[in-house]
């Protein structure tokens, strides 16, 4: 087999320094792997929906690569298995196979198989190495940069957790194939955020081939999980630990989580309720009279074109304004919004209730004007 | 109420850097908890033998510091609470209260409570700022220092945790009044400890008032405490993440931690397993032709009058290989023993099994020669 062509970014942040390489067929290459796996034991962790398609590949890559052992490691698929019992039983798991402090962790799936081992890895033993091998869009472009580990509570989402960085992250374009259409939007969404906060000409690149990506175009697909990565990998690397400039990462989070718990989480993917949530956070920087109307219809236009919600859920204003000010990233209870100034550039402040209260009811489904 | 002297060191790490203030009567003294308490929600936890000898002045202290509000929490006591139950009825405390990412939470008592404490903080919403009031002399000289967090899994100790920095460390004298002798013995291992593996003068200093230290001496105790706690801020700050000097404080821990897990947890404390594992210890530096055989006696003889166990239990030389074998900090199964070059400089390395089994032997209880 030929070596792949791959684009490589570093991630430098405080505690670590770390490659992310994205390219075609990275899971059959032993030289990506053979640097962190040599000697060591390593666990592929993954769901029953994922290892059976990679994880044979994987583990054939890893032995080839010198690791001393390969082990396997299955939890159920999705959100509602980000729970403590599942690291538990990774834990046991480990415990039982002899694994130790040099023992090297494989995250091959999505953002929940990746926040749990990237979780795991971070408090086995007080931490050890781990790689992040991304399956999904999402997790290419949001959680293979920036250490947020963590696992679900009754709650609340992600509410325990922790800052580790992988050693690691191979984005292979490859695993996209099998992604659902509709986890390929919920990706994009989080694409189309990176554009809107952080770079015009970004935005502009998503926009002129959202048809291709559409398409699972694995090379039109590479090129923006780069981009995607460097705009995150630079606003990270000034702020690990979330005291300052990551906040405008949250564009579009803030009315997005309180969708996914308003209408219970599973109902809408988080990807979908980012997009709406972006919808809602775009309409309240234009009220506000910070982003000029073009700038706004663009972003309204790239995210319904990508067949991403536009119209808010009807949980009425109220229950809005209640979910919302229980987000962790607010301080002392008041609600702090991300908003745009341009298309390009955020800010984050906090906003009177009453201007909320307009966007949330002009987004209504009884009263929003559909597009489509 | 009048300023009490209190000594104070500055601990650097690469993470953070924080203080250790050292003195009689700091629970009742607001000062020194304003600055980090002040307009925050604060969490006092603790266990049912400790919370009601202090809970109370020490919340009145923090509200009197300026804290916005003061929640308790009190755990059961004792090494079999430290579990991931315990971490999650915290969580579960802190969310219904509405607790964020600027609750400070405080360690109001001994080593588990410190751990637990400390883990919480490491993982609540990815880690929140904490305190350590530690009311054991053990956890004043061990755990104040290192940042070491964790809970114990059903296949191992301290296997579960994070490395997590407190932002202050209290260690108040008058708390130590209440200390059972029982525990005070098993602080004074560590104290010990760390003359060995560091400091010639500062085992002296403990030699020459350990009579004086055995009777509660408050004075003598402050320095004492601070002297251990100079000795491990010292390693630890060249070594936060344990990849090379710090394993020299697990001087008598590998023994310790066999003894502890051959018995069963409990049956021994902490202290007294790592008092009778540094004998093991020191009679294999002497073995090796390492340590003098007067140096070697100065240690026993000091470890024998605190009134620790010199004796191993008898548990069978095999059986100690392969507990000592399943150690954390062993090196892909090898075992890694902390040796002593002479009083007051340890270092570490394998040793051939027939020579720890002649140790083993020679402290077996039906052979060794009891000195009391």
């Amino acid at each position: 087999m030929t070596t792949p062509s791959f684009a490589s970014l570093s991630v430098n942040t405080k505690s670590r320094t770390y490659d992310i390489h994205i390219g075609v067929g990275l899971i059959h290459q032993k030289t990506c792997f053979e640097p962190f796996v040599q000697g060591k034991t390593v666990v592929i962790c993954s769901n029953e929906v994922v290892m059976p398609l990679y994880g044979n590949a994987l583990s054939k890559t890893l032995e080839q690569a010198g690791a001393r052992k390969v082990l396997m490691h299955v939890w159920p698929d999705g959100e509602d298995a980000k729970h403590w019992g599942s690291i538990d039983a990774l834990m046991g798991f480990m415990l039982s196979n002899h694994c130790d402090r040099k023992t090297v962790l494989i995250a091959l799936g999505g953002g929940v198989v990746g926040d749990m081992v990237g979780f795991a890895a971070a408090i086995y033993m007080r931490g050890i190495p781990f790689i992040q091998v991304p399956t999904t869009l999402l997790s290419m472009v949001d959680s293979s940069v920036g250490g947020k580990t963590g696992i679900n509570h009754p709650l609340g989402k992600n509410m325990i957790g922790a800052f580790h960085q992988p050693n690691a992250v191979f984005a292979d374009m490859q695993t996209l194939q099998t992604l659902p259409i509709r986890e390929l939007r919920a990706g994009l969404a989080e694409v189309i955020k990176h554009g809107a906060i952080a770079s015009e000409a970004y935005f502009k690149e998503v926009e002129q081939n959202i048809e291709q990506l559409l398409a699972f175009d694995l090379q039109q697909l590479q090129s923006i999980v780069y981009g995607s990565c460097l705009i995150k990998a630079n606003v990270v690397s000034q702020d690990e630990t979330e005291q300052g400039i990551r906040a405008t990462l949250n564009f579009g989070h803030t009315f997005g989580h309180a969708i996914e718990a308003g209408l219970g989480y599973g109902t809408w993917v988080h990807g979908e309720a980012v997009g709406c949530g972006m919808i809602a956070a775009t309409m309240l920087s234009e009220r506000l009279g910070m982003l000029k109307k073009a700038d706004a219809m663009r972003i309204h236009s790239l995210i319904e074109q990508t067949g991403l919600p536009t119209v808010l859920p009807n949980l009425g204003s109220e229950r809005y304004l209640q979910l919302m000010s229980k987000d962790k990233k607010n301080d002392a209870g008041k609600i702090r919004y991300v908003l745009l100034n341009k298309l390009g550039s955020a800010c984050v402040s906090e906003v009177d209730d009453s201007i909320v209260i307009e966007v949330l009811n002009a987004l209504n489904p009884l009263r929003a004007n559909h597009h489509d």
